[in-house]
């Protein structure tokens, strides 16, 4: 037997328990480590006091929400067990105080439910409170926009921030900023021939691209460059390139880890946009991909992406930096930026004294911030059937969400949750087996074979979402509101709620 | 759109609050029940008062334990969607006001952990506090006998219960009445060869079913006839049947509804044993087993097994009845039964004043009660790619949940905790899709498509227990314990918490 090494604090704990309960005259012997009775337990002793004191019923000054896409409790846990082994925690995501599930399915156009939904509904969910269609971006069944919860924490003069590892415009970052038929339409191209209600040239409001750029967050950060290449339809800047346009209108634009870092302040006179790469952001782990007879072969490590360029700043880095620059006061930032602002948004606000951009430069006192965090290639890994990359998506974003708690610990008013768009494909099966889909064998921290199963596309083929209920984890206040089962949906209204977004 | 039925109560709630979010110029719009914003949130309004006040740190009079077997949260999903629809509740899963989840791994014989567990290491873990290898019931990897919690609050002068719906020596029922080194040895024909170290010829403690009869919980219902036709190989009753020594133990046997429902006291003097089947009783639910295009025939309902007599309790009847014979006063039902007692256990106890059988029956105090109750096919259903099979199972587990749950909220001081062994192979997946392995189509309550895959084991093979942390539930004094992240093994302190199964 291999003792593992368990904290001393805890392994105390435990057996101090374990010796009031030796009551049975059964001898005492010597198995130790995870096979000692207690070995294995996480708790020390009665938690009641410490889950009723992580209950806050308050307002939140900040909300930071965090999104693993794909992220079902099997993800979860092959991403601790392979990293921090069996008996570890994964130190961001373990470590929220107060815990539930919640369901995600979608709608059809006709209203009836469709159990495995995609991410562009199950993001319209929280973004809106609302069900509706795969494809969706933050319209309903109908077509209608909806308010999403960092339009409507902007216009309360919040600051907001959309952070995200794959195409600022892909579905989970777009449900924030953008109100649109389909997801796929992230630039005028698209737009014009998929969307064409939202084309500029048809009067509507533009691709996501567009739309993000009119929505104005403070602070946007991901990959999605190449769009940013396309040319606008029509309106002001027709003929100019996205990225022209962001130019013109106030962003200012980095594309790597020393830019992003260089940045001191983001608000409505210079917002930030960074983009760190063309389409989604390279991932951390390379590993075997999944195969017929994957999970057969000796386990293995996953070793660090070499694609992964040392330019590209982390989610955990894009997370730190979102945090630091919305938490800065919307009104002192607006006094330091007011000399370096320049372009339309500046003048329109000036000018327009019912402009959107108005109402957010004229916000005075420091309202807090609203930041969704997104780690999308956990979803884009397991779609892949590559074990490793899906587990190194988890923990970047575990790190991200130690970064953001870290923070809430110190802000002591700031409410962090972390959830899922919808369940995916891995499974966790017998060490060394096969299936009749496709299987990879990973060795852990445990020295154990951890061999994962993709079974719901053929090989070649994308694997499918699954309609699993998620683990919705929460620390702060209204964070009690994930406890038990919600939906989807409930989250809109909890996080409203926490920043008080529907009151006047 | 087909606007779906939604309470009234919910409709009106979420609608004011979305009107009162209604901040953004946004025009009203007609989507309605599901498909309207908040139409498909179950709360309504802040819970951060009902999860303080469902946090009770104080002591149980008693515990109840539903192990829903194989039941992982896609299991849970499933279920859910198919009876109650998208939007509907499990009545009693899911109204449980504190949830978390547990870690379920098992141990190879040389304490490195296995990912995949099976039902007796878990079993093991919850009862005993103790990680221990597949196969191994309540025995700790080097093969030491641990004490159950059954046994310590059978010690502690608690009556006890254990209810399954599979052969009652099966691994679940079985942890908590027998330590024995594999799962299989039911009786003393497979103990001779398997389990030699148990076996009575060799000075052991005997088969599962013997050490059950020993261990004498107050009730024990389910399945597993067939074995006590074996007969003992050694000791007193060497040469009967265990069944004939189960009568001259003093024990009262049942084997039907009729019969259950008959029974007015159940205790040290008269134990209760139902044996209700053979082997595992029938299934509640037959339909279409998943097959490798399964997935894409057109959806269909599951229908009532004709298999299952009517002359067979379900669980809820099982539970409740349990329950009902627990509850009273061990002192009483001593009383009560100590002029209908005959046989070896009575008079060992009043001949011998350390024997165990005595101790209990001395017990003067109402001390409360420990049961478990098992769900045992859900494992089975979903091993056999039985979707049907496996919902129905799901369902009536929920029935005994309700069960556990009225009782608790009448009586006050009971803390009734929900949940699963093992995580399962099946998942929710695109709605008419097929998959490399085998797949089934469902009709739901809502009338969309259900479609589940199985892939992890080939047609006509056992599908595989799967890693995936798992939900788990719970009401009542320290049923805070469950929130956050633990692992299988803290259930058993913090029931033995509860009980007070500690202190002496």
């Amino acid at each position: 037997m291999t003792p593992l090494i368990r904290s001393s604090r805890r392994t105390t704990l435990a057996l101090a328990t374990v010796s009031a309960l030796a009551i049975t005259g059964t001898a005492a012997y010597a198995a130790s480590g995870l096979a000692a009775t207690g070995g294995a337990t996480r708790l020390s002793g009665d938690q009641t006091a410490a889950v009723k004191k992580a209950i806050d019923g308050g307002k939140a000054r900040n909300v930071i929400l965090l999104i693993g896409d794909g992220m079902g409790d099997s993800e979860i846990t092959s991403a601790r067990y392979y990293e921090y082994g069996a008996a570890g925690r994964l130190p961001g995501i373990d470590a929220l105080p107060l815990t539930g599930q919640y369901t995600t399915y979608s709608l059809y156009k006709d209203g009836k439910p469709d159990y495995a939904p995609d991410s562009a509904a199950t993001g319209t969910a929280w973004a809106t409170g609302t069900k509706t269609y795969d494809n969706a971006v933050s319209v309903d069944i109908e077509g209608k926009p909806l308010p999403t919860l960092l339009k409507l924490a902007k216009e309360r003069g919040l600051k907001t921030g959309n952070v995200t590892t794959s195409d600022i415009q892909d579905a989970t970052p777009a449900v924030q900023v953008a109100n649109i038929s389909q997801r796929s339409c992230f630039g005028p191209e698209k737009t014009s021939t998929t969307c064409p209600e939202a084309a500029l040239e048809n009067g509507g409001p533009g691709s996501i691209t567009e739309q993000l750029l009119t929505t104005r967050p403070d602070v946007t950060l991901g990959g999605g460059a190449k769009t940013f290449a396309e040319k606008a339809k029509a309106g002001e800047y027709a003929g100019q390139t996205l990225a022209q346009q962001a130019t013109a209108r106030g962003y200012r634009t980095v594309t790597d880890v020393a830019g992003l870092e260089a940045v001191t302040e983001a608000n409505q006179d210079t917002p930030l946009l960074g983009l760190f790469a063309p389409g989604n952001l390279p991932v951390r782990y390379t590993g075997p991909k999944a195969t017929p007879t994957g999970g057969a072969l000796p386990p293995v490590k996953c070793t660090a992406n070499p694609e992964r360029p040392s330019t590209q700043p982390t989610l955990a880095q894009m997370t730190t930096k979102a945090i630091e620059l919305l938490d800065t006061p919307a009104a002192q930032s607006e006094g330091k930026g007011n000399g370096k602002a320049k372009g339309h948004d500046k003048g329109k606000a000036k000018g327009k004294a019912k402009g959107h951009d108005k109402a957010n430069a004229q916000a005075k006192g420091d309202k807090g911030f609203f930041l969704q965090v997104e780690g999308a290639s956990i979803d884009k890994q397991d779609h892949a059937a590559n074990a490793c990359g899906q587990i190194g998506e988890a923990i970047d974003l575990d790190e991200a969400v130690q970064a953001a708690l870290e923070f809430a610990k110190k802000d002591g008013n700031t409410t962090v949750i972390v959830t899922a768009d919808h369940a995916h494909t891995s499974q966790i099966v017998e060490g060394g087996s096969t299936t009749p889909g496709l299987t990879a064998n990973l060795l852990t921290k445990d020295g154990s074979p951890l061999t994962i199963a993709y079974g719901t596309g053929a090989a070649g083929d994308s694997q499918q979402h699954t309609g699993s209920q998620l683990r919705v984890a929460g620390y702060g206040p209204q964070a009690a509101n994930v406890v038990g089962l919600t939906d989807q949906t409930d989250m809109f209204f909890t996080i409203s709620r926490a920043l008080g977004l529907g009151e006047r």
